[in-house]
């Protein structure tokens, strides 16, 4: 999860045996640059970069007012101007600069969410011979991904914890969880399936294993690791009782995540009719969250956390990869005899 | 599932070593009474019954005004007159009667949805030996039931198809799919476990086994069984494409339960604010519903369904149960090793 970790914690993940992967959506140009570098000498082992691939927002004036409106009562409690707030700028989608970085690497894996970018894009991936992962939500994803050419799909369940990866449809029922959606892309796809959502322990893994999948994607098991860049309200709302409830919201940047429920998701969510398109939602929510987290408070903060939060341990990343890995490897040994 | 299967396909299941059960939730009091007859008639084999445990509905005629003009269309469209429909009447909940018929056949397990009934009830269950099971759909109503002292949770994840079991609190955002809630409510309580939700095919029944589930309950796959009385339009639905998008509504019975989108969903739902109490909302719609199935349509059905109708296939509920079992049996033995 973007924001969470940078290059140390996929480095850790490599070196114990796992994909670790680097999540690449918040990062400059600049930055993209230092952490792959960083990526390529800690590890000589296969990682994933994962980009965001989300059409660029159109900023609308008009929605971008009813949001303040909405969030002007917060700025006046906390004594800021709102009419200093810059307008929200795009977050980065994978481009062909961000491509020109890439192929001075050669990530093994490059994996994508909110679909897939063009095909020009793909096939500069795929020119270094990498691997292409995207996430499937629904059934219809799942096989739209294996027509345009994914190398393996991540089964994203309900489960799982920030961005929603669904790009077909923005109906939220039609998200399913994770027990029941592997199974039904499995049996609908030849690629791979990863799955996602909801696992935080060996038992888990050994139960994804189960229903068949080739893989599993973790991400909230690994958000107390020492490795993490997870800020200290984040860590604090992990470790207690608040991770047991989630929700899908989209007024953190404007696309439904799964987060922690905080004030901000309480009481203008979780799902916001006039949160501004994705990720210009978030310019006029960050100067919330930066005074809040002054003083220790995640009220406005992006705590985002899948379902079972049960895994998460203040261990090194390797450890809880070694831990991960085992019991997969346990249960791919019954199913060779 | 109430009002798609009898005590045929309860005797079926259990006659073929599983626990068949049997929906009383929409039984009178003569029906319950000769269904329990056919179950311990047809079967030595240890059996279920499943009651609701609701409170009952203060009728609220204001609410009521305000739900039947927003069906006003639909019986408009039907040429129906709903001055006509009376006001509903209730569901029947486990009561000193029920008990009264129960305590005739000595059912060796009754299940609970919404909770449980008072004490006095429920001592009136184990004056006979009956082993008492509810369903968790949170780790609160988990810990809540076994300080109550069930024998057994139902841990019902998200995925699964009908109502809701959800009794301590009504914001949907608390609801966690079964790959994330199993786990954690077996680590939180110290009676067995039973996984339900999106379980459709041996492979899931081994999932839930590996997340250290003692049981699985499975009602979605059962639905296209011979011995099931799932009508028409709703065998139709189950067997489409339309079986992949169901939604947690509550405009059929006033209270969230899952099942396929249709037309009265789509359009007034899934939620509606102005659904009266449960079972209340369904008076008015039940009319619709038989209109509209005459003519062969499920426009206003209760087509309830999990999110994973994988498994429906029209073949005997013994061969269905055996399958299924299977598979759970050789994951034990490997347990056992």
């Amino acid at each position: 999860m973007a924001g969470v970790q940078g290059s140390a914690l996929a480095v850790a993940v490599s070196n114990a045996g796992g994909l670790g992967s680097l999540p690449c959506a918040m990062l400059s140009l600049d930055d993209l640059r230092a952490e792959l570098a960083a990526l390529a000498a800690g590890t000589s082992q296969p990682f994933n970069v994962n980009f965001f691939c989300h059409t660029p927002p159109v900023p609308d004036a008009t929605r971008e007012a009813a949001w303040r409106s909405v969030l002007q009562p917060y700025y006046d409690e906390l004594g800021i101007d709102i009419s200093r707030v810059p307008a929200g700028s795009g977050r980065m989608a994978f481009s062909h600069e961000t491509a020109d970085l890439l192929s001075a690497i050669r990530p093994p894996v490059v994996s994508f969410h909110f679909g897939l970018p063009s095909p020009d894009l793909l096939q500069r991936v795929r020119s270094w011979g990498g691997k292409i992962l995207s996430s499937a939500t629904t059934l219809d994803e799942a096989r739209w991904l294996e027509t345009h050419g994914v190398d393996a799909i991540i089964a994203q369940g309900l489960e799982a914890g920030g961005h929603r990866g669904l790009f077909l449809s923005d109906d939220l029922t039609t998200q399913v969880g994770t027990l029941a959606l592997v199974p039904q892309i499995i049996k609908a796809v030849r690629v791979p399936v990863i799955a996602a959502g909801g696992i935080a322990d060996a038992a888990g893994v050994a139960a994804a294993m189960a229903l068949g999948a080739a893989g599993v994607q973790v991400g909230t098991a690994y958000l107390l690791c020492v490795e993490a860049t997870t800020s200290p309200v984040h860590r604090a709302a992990l470790a207690s009782d608040a991770a047991r409830h989630t929700a899908l919201t989209n007024v953190i940047t404007g696309r439904p995540a799964r987060a922690i429920v905080n004030r901000i998701i309480r009481e203008i969510g979780p799902m916001s009719a006039v949160a501004p398109q994705f990720p210009l939602a978030n310019a006029a929510i960050a100067p919330l969250r930066a005074a809040t987290e002054a003083r220790g408070s995640g009220d406005f903060s992006p705590l985002w956390a899948g379902q079972n939060a049960s895994g998460c341990r203040n261990v090194s990343a390797a450890d809880l990869t070694r831990e991960l890995m085992e019991r997969a490897a346990g249960q791919a040994v019954r199913r060779a005899r």
